[in-house]
């Protein structure tokens, strides 16, 4: 191995021990932290921070990237000296400043938003929303952008997406959700979600979720379960990859399948081929391709008839007697329950990507297009209307709801709904190897974590999100199995 | 502000943030972390261990105390300088070839320490001991020491600490102990312990352990109680300063004299001065004043007549039903019972001293005299048999049964029989200002609370240890206090 090669794995590894002891600093902050011991934790985490981006753009950097692209290097260097080179260049370009005033920006945004919430005044956040767009618009042009800045926020989230394929996808995809919410609205079947909402102690939550964790092949011996406000799930290294969750002990769909789809986010992280460990690659291809694996679990195992036929039993050996009495298909149907809701975490799966397809419209526009900070309000309100038949009566359940923009995040939201349609045309593949149907009402996962190990999970950020979806499915992006599903899905529960 | 002073004081929160996360780091291996996410956690460790040991010697930090010495400063810098120098001295000193190979040694004797332990065959750990011991002469004489060596090791964990005091006081503590010791074993009186060891759910364990903890004033929204396997305390920062202990389901008296002892420490750590947090002064003054808190709530407190008086009915309320009916004089005297132990860690508060003189004599020896390595385990067993009328079967239970040897810590352990003393010079000292039997008897620690805020816990590291014991008690180490309490109590519960 060259000199070059071996200083570049060094700086590796320490970009990983920084990056390594910020994530357990945010999973603990999550979890466990006191709140008397925030304030210094957050000083801790900015200079490890700090650290890391010093590193990120150090002129060592630089020169080992230089020296490595023109060398024989083996795939996974060259590949991690690509993955750098793209970080370098992309803060090469940002100006020192400009970066510390977004980050002090967008603290005192999320300040605001808070404030915004709590009197309910889209006002108050306007004029910091207004300078994080023209911040994020200025950060597309740094980066080559001229045309569609839009599309350099989407490759920051997700390399290679642009609004082209955004806009095609997106428009197969709307009319037909909007057609089934309508359909459903209108159908005679009704589906009643209140016989899930029975009390249900926390311990046998955790419990029963436990177990689905480890049928799910989740390694309790490189990860834990742990409770938390708003549930995560995090890498902290690929052989400790923690799973939280947030108990609703009315409600438990909450626990259960919230486990399930951060177990799926876990699954990832914790396959990662060990070639890979201590590199720039150690983490999931990118958002969308992360989110596919949560949703996959979640929803197209999770709230299918078959996992259930399997693991009804065990449900109810975990549940009070209140639930002993229910019968399956009433519990499947409730448990697929749609019902248009203003907030977008509170959505089911149908509804849940026309919420998205709302923030990618309105932040499309508010970047390319014509659309005004203080014009979002309405405009959001209005499509929530168009879309799903319901209409906001205040901006905390309209454009206030989600803290993404407020945190300068713009070109985030689309991965959500990405993940959707990679979920389903990764499901789409897996069955013509194995027969899922089967496999999941046996509840036996082994093959199926297999399969995703051998196709995604192993390969890191060796390969680009929409590269991996074309080898393993073998075609690009294509919305086409997310409608069969949900169109099959729903035409069933609610006899369409 | 000068420049040198703002420089010097960034430096610290640098320092201060490296700190933070190893502290966290270390916690969360001992309470949380799965188990094969550790190898790669440990080099997270090194490296920020690295990035500490390379601020605290850089030239930077040089320059700065060379500046600030001879300027204008404020009490808190003089002193952050001063330790500063104290711990640049000491490294500058040791090349760092040399610091790395002790390391490495001490790593491979850990390893060896285990082994021996397993085969019981202290030749196992033998060699590596002897170059750790010619180490540790060779890190003294580097810090300047001549004559006596070991005063160089002392010194290094209580600074101001020499053989010379040590040998005065143990001199005195030493005979009025093992005649105590011989008393109590012929004395009429037999107490009992076994009535405590009943099963006693951990739960309520913690349930009255976490009841104790708040009576003791520690603040929960600057702390927590976790679950472990070697019980400790560890302040990550002045805000959140982690208490852990360990339920024994058939003997309570491990999690709660165990958590009222780490709770000492942590009330220490959480009453640190504001102004000094951020600098290497928030920590506690010395290992030996540290373990004085400790020791004050566990034995001086924690295992007094007066604290049961007004905690049995508490205790009996988390009890299980088996223990309702014990009676409270009983109860007293079990939780007092003498018993040579061949384990320290084992000991009851009479014995322990004699313990820890065992150690200091023999390390004493290894390092100024003649006592070879390989003689140590007879020499061990010969003076367990002279002070304590026991002799250990194998090496086991007698030379092999701590880690501080073979971890390189010599010099160490006399800072456990230092706590005591301080702590019953403190306790004489509190006395003259508050009526420690009656406040102990109504159950109100806030009074005591605040004097050890005042007088030892808000001053951190701003007072050497020495100096800090003559401020609160009007005279040096005197182990006079010790001697006079354990006196009157064991004879009063022996009746000799």
């Amino acid at each position: 191995m060259s000199t070059s090669e071996q200083k570049f794995i060094d700086l590796m590894k320490q970009i990983t021990a920084y990056s390594e002891a910020i994530a357990l600093i945010h999973w603990d902050l999550r979890t466990h932290a006191p709140k008397k011991g925030m304030d210094q934790r957050s000083e801790t985490i900015s200079l490890l921070s700090e650290k890391v981006t010093e590193l990120q753009r150090s002129d060592l950097m630089k020169q080992l990237i230089t020296e490595l692209k023109t060398s024989n290097i083996s795939p996974i260097i060259e590949k991690s000296v690509q993955e750098c080179e793209r970080i370098y260049n992309k803060q090469k370009n940002i100006p020192t400043e400009e970066v510390v005033e977004f980050i002090r920006l967008s603290s005192k945004s999320e300040t605001a938003w808070q404030e915004a919430r709590e009197k309910r005044d889209f006002s108050i956040l306007a004029p910091y929303l207004e300078k994080l767009v023209e911040m994020n618009k200025k950060f597309a042009q740094y980066q080559g952008y001229t045309e569609n800045l839009y599309d350099g926020l989407l490759n920051d989230f997700e390399p290679g997406l642009t609004t082209e394929i955004l806009d095609r996808v997106f428009n197969q995809l709307k009319p037909v959700l909007i057609k089934l919410v309508k359909q459903i609205n209108n159908a005679n079947v009704t589906v009643d979600a209140s016989l899930l909402q029975k009390p249900f102690p926390k311990q046998a939550q955790e419990a029963f979720s436990l177990a689905v964790l480890d049928k799910m092949g989740y390694d309790f011996d490189a990860g834990r379960l742990d409770e938390t406000i708003h549930p995560f799930a995090i890498g902290i290294n690929p052989n400790d990859v923690r799973v939280t969750t947030r108990y609703d002990e009315n409600d438990f769909r909450t626990a259960v399948f919230g486990t399930i789809h951060e177990g799926g986010h876990a699954l990832y992280e914790q396959n990662i081929d060990p070639d890979l460990h201590q590199t720039v690659l150690a983490k999931g291809a990118s958002m969308g391709i992360h989110e596919s694996q949560s949703l996959f679990w979640e929803n197209f195992i999770g709230r299918s008839r078959s996992f259930w036929e399997s693991h009804f039993k065990l449900f109810k050996e975990h549940a009070p007697d209140s639930f002993q009495s229910v019968d399956f298909d009433e519990f499947f149907k409730a448990i697929n329950e749609v019902k248009p809701s203003m907030i977008r975490i509170e959505a089911d799966e149908l509804t849940y990507s026309l919420h998205i397809i709302i923030r990618y419209e309105l932040e499309k526009e508010l970047i390319n297009g014509d659309l005004k900070v203080k014009d979002l309000p309405k405009a959001w309100n209005d499509k929530m209307e168009a879309y799903l038949g319901i209409r906001p009566e205040n901006d905390l359940e309209g454009v206030l709801q989600d803290i993404h923009w407020a945190a300068g995040d713009i070109g985030y939201f689309p991965t959500y709904a990405l993940g959707y349609m990679y979920a389903a045309q990764i499901f789409n593949a897996i069955e013509k190897d194995i027969s899922m149907d089967q496999m999941i009402r046996l509840g036996d996962f082994e093959p199926i974590k297999a399969w995703l190990t051998e196709k995604i999970h192993r390969h890191g950020k060796m390969k680009q999100p929409l590269e991996l979806i074309e080898e393993v499915t073998g075609e690009g992006l294509n919305p086409d199995y997310l409608i069969k599903y949900l169109t099959n899905k729903y035409t069933d529960i609610y006899q369409l």
